[in-house]
């Protein structure tokens, strides 16, 4: 059991919405952790390009022709100027041409040439290249990060990169993509992810799919009693999907193909989860994966992008039912989003210094030690 | 007479328009005066609430089963999420519940019980009540103040409590209400309110039903020269309403039946103004009450709710005739709401350093005198 | 030739996109400069007005009984209102009357009288006359310094108000205006304004028209190789409009009756600019006059104003063809306009500390040497 046996309080109150707080953790946190992109699908090819932006940062995101990922910002180390208008393409010309003055860099930021007849004495190209940005494609997904001094990539995950090992993830097809804007603090969002108390009141549904978030538990041994219902299998106890469901859908029921791969155990409980703070996190459920990205827009405003991943078998079908996958998942998100919002609505009040972190929530105060030794992190 | 008889400076210019400024007026002033906020017939039973914003901070006001009005932060205690997502309702629960974790809390504001399984050592629900707001109801008017030592609720009020004991506010009831947003500083709108110089200019209309105000006074003493005329019954010199009108109306005709209890020297006025800073100005007249009430919505932009107050004897007239009032009264402010914002857009100039406070504008130089003091007081 | 020879930084970053910069450029450049406002003929005779907001600074410009312009700050010296509440008009009176308490000032700004009946002891209408702005008229063109000690007016122009004595400025007429905001600093435009690396790319119309622009160059010197194509009749090295044109026009045709004065080099080039920073530029073509004004709205935003004037006898062709330049002229401007918003979105990257000015813009390190004098200057 992991309860919390402290008295144990939140976070200072203003550190949802003060936005200094917010600068803050835009430098010392998302401009220092590798941050989820996207799909490597997505840039598919040799020239293809996608741009992403975090905060007031853009980036171009481009595959050379070694198939190796490239990223930069997306700025000419001329005047300054952004490289590429569009969201997405391809470089046609196999080099990234500056559209205002035409100065020239390979897939790998060299500057090629410029537009100028003549140099001045001491210019060289060679000191002009692309401001580059580490980028890491790992298993199909695409990750950066802006710091000169990357962190070891695996080190970000919670409980561990292998844990998703049987899903095959490289393989899988994007079939769906949904976004949202919360008007909330992007912690907010992550509390709430990180304990299951408010199950009970806000996701219904998903209570009677999954019995045991219908108490408030996340796990088995959240319940002080636990070891009273220990040989009880019944899932309200031992946590995992009703008799009768096989995945998180509007009828219980799969989509499409189930992945052969997955084991015994991780189809009982109908969902994992990987954790890669601050900017994702992956649900591999037996039929899809479910993977959420947050983007922090503002101290008070938070986008969600929801991708849905899915075997080329399973797309291909000729009845598949993305609704029932999606209408099901959205509908949680939805209540998640609406509580969220409300819970950043009443921190403004002048006497709430901060709140309280209850036993259930010990995954709460494992983020705010997490967020308290990155924010000190010189 | 009171005409100021020293050249008299107004504020600095920036008073008007500072964000920072405008957040020491929030703190020292609006967060602890006494603050208008509605009707007790708005929550006129056990466990009917309303909900209140002023600046960043939103209150819930319930009445509890004694029937006595209570406030609070709508925030909970536990992660400090808000509690009611609606603005006004009823509780049926009889209790204040969370709609985030059940944390549910007694129409006192005492927490009754957490949703946790278990508390840990220390956690006393004793400790985590509501946070609760002073709260006050007189004459059917109720009233807040965010500190925690309110100041004496009758001190407030110009030129005192009991000028408008004739009207019978208690069993008066809302027959309209509306709502109009200003771009100016709330201390603009008061100083318009303070003086009327500008009555020949900006109110043809007004000036005309009361014929002092066509001179720019807004009292038969504010003239120089007003022993000349001390016997003439002229309400040019004397003040009050034009001979044959009886009210402040579009045709000066009365709508429905008139307050008894009214002495004849307030019905030749026409109007009785009590003021309550920052929040509240009431004005009796002698068949209707009108409410005023103002809230800062930032340094250049201030809310107006207009309140129309009548009989049940009135408001039950077959041909009871609400426009020959308000369409009179919202002229009037729609007039003054006009020169507010002329006023405030003049004031940005960088030569102007500030004004100047003519001798007429003598309850001008007293609010100005009284935001001096309230800023001062630590 | 005025190639640059070494290595030139450009400005740092953030002088683009910080706040705190742009208020100070607004104090140390735009309020103590001549600032282009527009046409005498838009203030045509005794007692007409305009208005013109710069930043938060609002003016009245009026013309007196003499044919003097007279410029104030739109603010009385009572309470500070606006004065005038339209952009445009007659003072019918012959004087300025606030429209909120009547106070009335001459057309030379001097307080006549107020609305109070009595002044205390010490007020003289003479200590409060209208906030007065220097205003200068040349040639038919209005500018406004805020400045107590306006520089010499001639002498924030380039290459000089003589360049352009050949047109007959006074006697034009406006007869057409366009208005644009651009997404960008103010200094983005001016910097795209002093090159012309950028007119292969962007430009390719403009580039037909005056074929030395599609080499990205100027002017005939701007080649270091020039000397090898002097005696090179070909515009391509010497510049001007391509053969057969005569103006700057969809079809290269004059539109209207050419100006008899100007000199056949001036003819040759095809256009002639007359730089007044940081306000405006006025260009002479052979039939008519384009001025474009700036005014600097936020730190990443700034809008342009374009006048195209011609002269009497050309408005009054029956088959005076305006689109002909407008949608010429146009579709330039919108072009830098594009590339201006492009230089300002790349500004932002965290390791871009600044840019390089290459060789051929040598008239950018003119403009930002400009700059930095300015800023010093206490």
């Amino acid at each position: 059991m992991q309860a919390l046996t402290e008295l144990t309080g939140g976070l200072a109150a203003d550190a949802y919405f003060d936005p200094c707080r917010f600068e803050l953790e835009l430098q010392r946190i998302w401009h220092r952790q590798w941050i989820y992109v996207g799909r490597s699908q997505d840039i598919p090819e040799a020239r293809a390009f996608r741009t992403f932006e975090l905060g007031d940062q853009r980036l171009i995101l481009v595959r050379d022709d070694e198939g190796r990922l490239q990223a930069f910002h997306n700025t000419c180390r001329h005047r300054g100027a952004a490289l590429c208008r569009e969201d997405q393409g391809t470089l046609r010309a196999g080099a990234i041409v500056c559209p205002y003055h035409a100065w020239t860099y390979s897939l790998q930021g060299e500057l090629l040439r410029t537009s100028s007849k003549k140099h001045a004495p001491g210019f060289d190209t060679r000191d002009h290249p692309l401001y580059r940005v580490a980028v890491h494609e790992w298993r199909g997904f695409v990750f950066v990060c802006f710091s000169d001094r990357p962190p070891p990539f695996e080190q970000g995950f919670e409980p561990g990169l292998g844990c998703i090992d049987a899903w095959p993830m490289e393989a899988l097809c994007t079939g769906h993509r949904l976004t949202k804007v919360i008007e909330c603090n992007w912690k907010v969002f992550w509390e709430n992810y990180n304990e299951c108390l408010h199950c009970p009141a806000v996701h219904p549904t998903l209570s009677k799919l999954v019995p045991i978030y219908g108490r408030g538990l996340m796990d088995e041994r959240d319940d002080p009693n636990w070891s009273l219902h220990a040989a009880d299998p019944n899932p309200k106890f031992r946590g995992g999907l009703r008799h009768g469901a096989a995945t998180w859908s509007l009828d219980g029921e799969v989509t499409g193909v189930p992945f052969a791969t997955i084991e015994e155990e991780d189809r009982r409980r109908g969902a994992l989860y990987l954790t890669g703070l601050p900017s994702v996190f992956i649900v591999g459920h037996v039929d899809y994966v479910r993977v959420v990205r947050l983007r922090p827009l503002a101290a008070e405003r938070t986008e969600l992008q929801v991708e849905y991943l899915f075997s080329a078998e399973t797309l291909s079908q000729p009845h598949f039912n993305l609704r029932n996958i999606v209408d099901f998942t959205d509908l949680v998100m939805s209540e998640d989003a609406a509580v969220c919002e409300l819970n950043q609505r009443g921190l403004h009040a002048a006497p709430h210094v901060g709140g309280v972190v209850m036993p259930e929530e010990y995954a709460i105060r494992e983020f705010h030690q997490w967020l308290a030794i990155e924010l000190e992190r010189v």
